[in-house]
C-alpha cells in the first residue's frame, strides 16, 4: 500500500464506490470491497432499520472495510449515527450538510470520517472539523450537486492546493483515463458513482440501468437550482421541471412538481418517465451492465496502461 | 517533436493560446508563438481591416507559426477568409458554426484547419469535412459554450474515442496539472484561454485582468442559455441576466438586455459592471498578470514535474 487513501481505508485500490440512493445497498458495497476498492452503503434511501440490516449483511458478505454514506440533511441522522456506532462501521462519508456537526462524535467513536464537498469553503470546514479526508465532487456528478457548478477539472486542483488531508476526486470519473486525470489533478483516490450504478449488484431497477447505458451526450442536466441542484437524466419528469424552470418557476412550484418519493419511483421501482433519475454526465460513456468486480478491474487496468502511456510522453 | 500536434503546427510545446475576443490580438499571439506555443489572433472582435493589420504585425513580431480563430457565425466571414488566404496565414481555427462550410476552401489554399466543438456530433462532422484537428471544449470554458454542458473531464475521452484526428482539450486548463489531466484523458494538446487573457500582452482592459485574478469559486456562470450559452463573470450585467432568466425571460428579452457591444464595453473598455465579461471557471485559480512567456513556461514546467509524480505512483 503506497498511498494515503489506501492506507487510511486499508484497501488495495484507491477506488471508492459512491454511496448512491437506491443503488448502493450491501450487495454493491460488499462486491466493491471484495474486489479491493471501498464499497459504500448509501443510507440516504434507507429507513434506519433497513440500514442496520444492510450493514449486518455487508459484514457477512465481506471481511474487507466498507463505509456508510450519511446525507446530514436527513431527519433520522441521530438514529442513523447510533446504528453506525452500534454496528461498529469503521468508515463514514458525510454529505449534504455541515461537516462540523457529526465529525467529532464519529471520531470519538473511532470512526474514520470523510466529508463530501463541492467548494473550498466546505473543504476547509471539513478539515478544521477533523475529517480524515475529503471527497471533492464536480458539476458533472450525478444527484445532488454544488451551487458553484465548479467542474472536477477546476475543483480538484483548487481543493488539493488548499487542504492537507487526502482528496478523493468525484464527478465524471468512470474509466481508467478519467481516474488518471483525477490523480494528475492531485487527487489521492477517486469516487465513482454512475459506473457502479449499472453494476449487476446495484439495486437500481433494471430499466434504470438500461436507461443509463443508453444515455447520450447532454441527456443529463443540473435541475432544481432554486431548491437543491440535482443532476437528472432526461425523461418526462425532468422535461416538466425544465419547462417550469424556463418559465421562471420558483422553489414552491418546484417542490410541488417534485412531490414525494420520485427518486424511489424512478431509480428503484422503474418508472422511467415519472421517476427522478439521478445520474452523472459520464453515463454517456457507459455501455454495459456487468459485475462490480469487472468494472473495477477494467478501470484499474486502464489506469495502469494509461499511466504508462502518459509516463512515456516526451517532448524535446 | 514527438506529438501529432507539435508536428502538425510545427511548434515546440503542445500548448495553444485560445483565440479570445478583445484579448488576443497580435501582441498576445506573437508572444505565445515566440515562447514555443501556438498563438492565435481572435478575429471575432475585429473588423476585417483590423484583422489584416493584426496578421501583418504578428508576422513582423514572430517567425514562428501562429493561427487565426474565425467564429463562423460572423457576418464578414467571406471577407475574413479572403484576408486570411491573401496574408498567407498557415493555420485557421474555426468555431461557432458548421465545420463543413469553410474547411474545403481553406484546405484548398493549403491552410491547416482546426474546428472547435463541444459534442461528438460536430467532432464527427469536423473530421468528415477534412479538418486536421479538433478542439474539444468543455462546460468550464469561458465565453460561448455548448448546449450539452459536457465538462472537459467527460468530453475529452468521449471525443478521443470517436475521432482519429488529433484532439486539443480546452476548458478548465490553466496549470501544468490540468494540462497533464487533459493529456491523461487522451488529448494531444491543450488550448488555454483564461490564463492567457491575463497575460501582460493580452489586449484586455487592465481592470478586466484585475477582476479575473480576483475572481473566486462560483463567480462565473453559464448564462443566456435561451440564446447562445456564454460563460460570464459576475457583475451588474450578469446579475441582471441571472435575475431575468430566473423569472423566465425568453430569447427576445435576453437580446434586449444584451444590447450591442457589451463584450467590448467590458473586456476592452473596462466597464466592470455593465460590460459582458467572458472568462472561464479556472479564473478562480489565477492570481497574477505576467508576460505570456512566463505563464507558458510555468505551465510547461509544472506539466513535466507532475508527469514525473504521476509516473512514480505505484500500487502493489
Amino acid at each position: 500500500m503506497s498511498n494515503r487513501i489506501t492506507e487510511l481505508f486499508n484497501i488495495k485500490y484507491p477506488i471508492v464506490q459512491a454511496g448512491m440512493v437506491w443503488c448502493s445497498g450491501w450487495r454493491l458495497a460488499s462486491a466493491v470491497s471484495n474486489a479491493g476498492g471501498l464499497g459504500i452503503i448509501g443510507a440516504g434511501s434507507m429507513y434506519p432499520a433497513v440500514l442496520r440490516q444492510h450493514i449486518q449483511k455487508c459484514k457477512q458478505a465481506t471481511d474487507r472495510p466498507f463505509a456508510v454514506n450519511v446525507p446530514l440533511l436527513y431527519p433520522e441522522v441521530q438514529e442513523i449515527m447510533e446504528i453506525i456506532t452500534e454496528e461498529k462501521v469503521s468508515i463514514v462519508f458525510t454529505s449534504a450538510g455541515n461537516p462540523a456537526t457529526w465529525t467529532e462524535y464519529l471520531k470519538r467513536n473511532g470512526i474514520i470520517v470523510v466529508h463530501v464537498i463541492a467548494n473550498s469553503k466546505f473543504a476547509l470546514k471539513a478539515e478544521a472539523s477533523g475529517a480524515d479526508a475529503i471527497v471533492a465532487e464536480g458539476f458533472e456528478a450525478g444527484g445532488h450537486n454544488g451551487r458553484e457548478e465548479t467542474t472536477t477539472m477546476c475543483l480538484v486542483p483548487m481543493i488539493c492546493a488548499r487542504v492537507k488531508i487526502p482528496v478523493i476526486a468525484a464527478g465524471g470519473i468512470g474509466s481508467g483515463r478519467a481516474m488518471l486525470a483525477a490523480m494528475a489533478l492531485g487527487a489521492d483516490a477517486v469516487q465513482i458513482g454512475s459506473a457502479f450504478a449499472v453494476a449487476e449488484e446495484s439495486s437500481a431497477h433494471p430499466d434504470f440501468k438500461h436507461r443509463i447505458i443508453s444515455a447520450g451526450e447532454g441527456d443529463t442536466k443540473l435541475r432544481m437550482k432554486k431548491l437543491v441542484p440535482v443532476r437528472l437524466l432526461k425523461n418526462e419528469f425532468a422535461d416538466a421541471v425544465a419547462q417550469a424552470e424556463a418559465q421562471g418557476a420558483d422553489a414552491e412550484v418546484l417542490v410541488r412538481l417534485l412531490g414525494r418519493a420520485r427518486a424511489k419511483l424512478g431509480m428503484f421501482e422503474g418508472d422511467m418517465e415519472q421517476g427522478e433519475l439521478e445520474i452523472g454526465q459520464v453515463s454517456a460513456m457507459l455501455k454495459q451492465v456487468r459485475p462490480a468486480e469487472e468494472i473495477l478491474n477494467e478501470i484499474w487496468k486502464e489506469f495502469l496502461i494509461e499511466k504508462e502511456r502518459v509516463s512515456g510522453l516526451s517532448f524535446k
